[in-house]
């Protein structure tokens, strides 16, 4: 197999569209609080991502990586002007019926889901320079998710209508940081062992989103066995 | 409340002896594939409290602290004749029924557990001297969950017996430890931001070990839905 190859297939393997809790938002079979504790944990994902991508960012001594990367950090914190995905999410957030002051504060967060999320700064920091690219490259996937949910999302919760604006601005967004990516990686990854690490790399970022939805499966879905101090709807 | 009725009273609130894993534990409700995931899992854990002392030993200036601190290293890693805490840990997950090298491999250790055990890395890394100290007063709690837990095992799982060599020793060992940290900590927090952080690095701790034990509940009792790559019996 190509490396490209490899890389694709970590998708239907480990990407978190196969994890049960999506299976459930999939069929409508979520309540509405179910889903104020996924949009109120994934928040924390969502906020650290420009962190993440600064790291990134800062790793790298190439300008024009550089400028092609710090797109992504605009996609996520806006430009001033219009809101970006940060925003979006929050705006998903109040969808569900949730405070915004609530799902910003990040006080109600699952511990499982915090330390899931800050594995992934800790992954961008420490492996190399390499694999922290191709982590990324779980965007390879995102796109099929993202159509599947919104159509999933209207049919069954139509009073989250509103809240959609994130996923439309990610079916553009992803694939392009994606092909940046992929085309990175291939370019850079020449030995065999870089090869494998890039591989190790993705598939280590969907062990990431995965135990984001393992925590909040086991949190709020029956029985569901929240952790003292978190939220409750 | 003095400081020190502040950091007992997170016990009864976060400890995870009230965790519904345990309390099924203690019902003698595990099966033995339950009780190998645990103990393989806890491995992890287990295996990383002496890089956790190191840390907070590099930390200090003062060589009496130190010398104290040392103790702990030499718990879990031994002295080179009698064996430490981790190779008790091994003994009893072989006691499960575990080929040592699958444990001590680490490699079909849930992601979920990997995270929370690396956030009490962080947490003795990032956070102040002082609240690294703190973290480590769950020991104050250990003492009554070890008694509790080496009657039940005896109790409800007796071709466990083997191995529990390790709960043995800590029914010792974590009393003085909880002593020590406790009259540092007792000293060492004069003001009340001091108290409040002391406080709250005990409940990240009491986080810590929580979220562990619901990584392996949503792994491994029913329905149970292992992540991708993760440990079968």
């Amino acid at each position: 197999m190509t490396l490209e190859e490899r890389l694709r297939a970590v998708g239907p393997e480990r990407y978190h569209h196969r994890h049960p809790f999506h299976l459930l938002m999939h069929e409508g079979k979520l309540t509405r609080a179910q889903l104020q504790a996924w949009a109120l944990n994934r928040y924390y994902y969502q906020s650290i991502i420009p962190v993440k991508d600064a790291l990134i960012l800062s790793r790298s001594e190439d300008p024009a990586f550089r400028l092609a990367w710090r797109k992504r950090i605009v996609d996520h914190d806006g430009d001033g002007v219009r809101p970006g995905g940060i925003e979006k999410w929050i705006q998903l957030a109040e969808a569900t019926g949730l405070d915004r002051a609530r799902v910003v504060s990040g006080a109600e967060v699952l511990p499982g889901v915090r330390y899931a999320v800050n594995a992934y700064l800790d992954l961008v920091s420490k492996r190399s320079f390499l694999e922290a690219v191709a982590s990324s490259l779980t965007e390879l996937f995102s796109r099929d998710l993202i159509v599947l949910r919104v159509d999933r999302l209207r049919a069954h919760y139509p009073w989250l209508a509103g809240g959609l604006a994130y996923f439309d601005a990610r079916l553009t967004q992803a694939p392009e940081d994606a092909r940046f990516a992929l085309a990175y990686v291939n370019e850079h990854a020449r030995t065999a062992a870089e090869q494998d690490l890039c591989v190790a790399a993705l598939r280590a970022k969907c062990d990431i989103l995965w135990a984001q939805l393992d925590a909040i499966y086991h949190a709020y879905v029956e029985p569901g066995w929240p952790p003292p101090g978190a939220f409750a709807a």
